[in-house]
């Protein structure tokens, strides 16, 4: 079995610690991956906390990966060694399911979370990016277009395709006002690819201290939703409004920023249920839907699309040693805007 | 000007009492009509008792009008003396205004209301169905199609509409599984308006003690929310659910009921904010969205659809002087399935 090095939450409230463990062996099917690159999402900290309540420990998050194909199994097809690929927030999905949908398998009952889950076997525990090493099927494996520098790419597998799928599924597009509320690891990806789809974006920021980064990533407008003007001002004005932040907010207020027909798009999970008034969604036709990460054929279309268009996410770099300050820092939102661990500092 | 009597609410907190009041003189394009039947619907408690906060008194109350031309205006071309008619929840909209849209003048912002509101003007009372006479604008006038029954299609001109629109906003249709909860004078419209358009239909009520109509009215199931199995053998089974239920219930397990990508509509609307929890929109890309009535243009369009198809309500005909009484049954859901009032009887 080959061996991993990575670093691992051993309990809910433990800092994570260096962790060596076995990658399975690889099948005809899979690919190898050497990571170069694994981006740090706010649910690995929910998650190596089991603040989501279904931990399994030990645990190696990271499902936002980078790195470099090192060997493909006989039956492998669409990579070779030395290709760019990534892998995102799962490796494997209902299989053999009858209802097997390729456009929406983030939504099966089969999937196979990157970590924190087991295999399709029953048994093998998976483990996710924050190692150097991974064994994936090549269908959950993705390219990444060759002009996108692979650490600032690693981030565009959860936080890239959570903003593409629902600004696709919404059709932002040129003509449609979409607004982005938080300007964070997730938001400042939507701006971006929801300017690259021709969208008039505006973001909505608790104050404006990322104005200047927002305008230059794309925004048309900025506003802060901690000025009670900014609700009266922007009434009624948006096609689709993308939530991506977790923490306790008053949803009926956005929703009253609505056009008719509207949509709110909820990405990030706040802990707790969020009180809703039937008024603001009764008096406009307005919507307020969820949306998790993209299949694995609409994550390709995104890669290529950022390919196309340039676009990878702003990042700050960190060592591996670095990771549990990292995890404070965004708590505190103190990053722009997303960190990425350099995996030869394990 | 002309002299109507009515019933009206005079304040809060009394009884409705028989009560004169005076009509506008009728203008060039305006239709005279002599009222027949008038629906009661739910939110005409709630603004005669004030609960929403912006009665005002005296109040006639009334939106679901059926009756016959008595005069025209001169410019009116589509009624003449005699027509069989109906008016709905609004008599006005946003004339003149830029963004006027037919297909959603319900949701703009110069709607005026049958009742409890005022008229273009800005002065004049409007007053609505439970009364002998109504002058109305030509085009918020309805063609009743004259092989439905006043007193049976006086109902669709609120309980109908509010559940064709969002039926056919959501395209319930073969092959999609819809939900109707609750079966009330909403709900039961609901089943029949549902499997006219050939969608398959079950209905969610809290016991199955109307089972028998509901699957008389066309609903290819009835299952009991008291039953916890319910939530179970229903997970994840319909694409479209149209809750017509005021009271507080747990929206959170009726998301649960949805397929991916399905909606669950709001079109009852409860007094307090209803906790929503991320996990089941974002789960399944689903939807928590509200509906409100309709257009003229698709009232007009139902109205066609129930004459085609043979639809109307399932009422319980009485004499104005059991309105008050009526109010108490319904708020008792001890009706099958709307009170229409006599207006012979005032």
């Amino acid at each position: 079995m080959p061996i991993a090095k990575g670093y691992a939450a051993t309990d809910a409230s433990q800092p994570l610690v260096p962790f060596t463990f076995e990658r399975r062996e690889p099948n005809a099917d899979d690919v190898v991956i050497a990571i170069k690159y694994s981006g740090i999402c706010h649910s690995d900290i929910h998650q190596a906390r089991n603040e989501w309540g279904f931990s399994k420990y030990p645990m190696v998050p990271g499902h936002e990966i980078a790195g470099v194909v090192t060997a493909v199994g006989e039956n492998v097809t669409k990579f070779k060694v030395g290709d760019h690929v990534g892998v995102g927030c799962f490796v494997d999905s209902c299989v053999g399911c009858a209802t097997r949908d390729l456009d929406n398998e983030q939504y099966m009952p089969g999937l196979v979370q990157t970590y924190n889950d087991v295999e399709a076997d029953g048994k093998t525990p998976t483990h996710g990016g924050y190692s150097d090493s991974i064994v994936v099927k090549e269908g959950y494996v993705l390219s990444i277009p060759g002009n996108l520098p692979l650490d600032a790419a690693a981030p565009l597998l959860c936080a890239g395709i959570t903003l593409y799928s629902p600004l696709r599924h919404w059709k932002a597009g040129p003509g449609k006002k979409v607004a982005i509320l938080g300007m964070g690891g997730l938001g400042h990806m939507g701006v971006k690819l929801a300017h690259a789809m021709g969208a008039h974006v505006t973001v909505l920021s608790q104050t404006l201290s990322k104005k200047e980064d927002g305008l230059k990533l794309g925004a048309d407008e900025y506003y802060a939703t901690s000025d009670p003007e900014t609700f009266k001002t922007l009434a009624g004005s948006f096609d689709l409004l993308i939530c991506t932040v977790s923490a306790p907010i008053d949803w009926n207020a956005y929703l009253g920023l609505l056009k008719v027909d509207g949509s709110m798009v909820v990405v990030g999970v706040p802990e707790h249920p969020v009180p809703v008034h039937a008024f603001p969604l009764v008096m406009g036709r307005r919507s307020l839907s969820g949306s998790m990460i993209g299949s694995i054929k609409e994550t390709q279309e995104m890669l290529d699309f950022c390919g196309q268009h340039g676009i990878v996410c702003e990042i700050e770099t960190i060592r591996a040693d670095q990771i549990n300050d990292a995890y404070e820092r965004v708590l505190k939102s103190d990053v722009r805007y997303r960190f990425v661990i350099d995996i030869a500092t394990l």
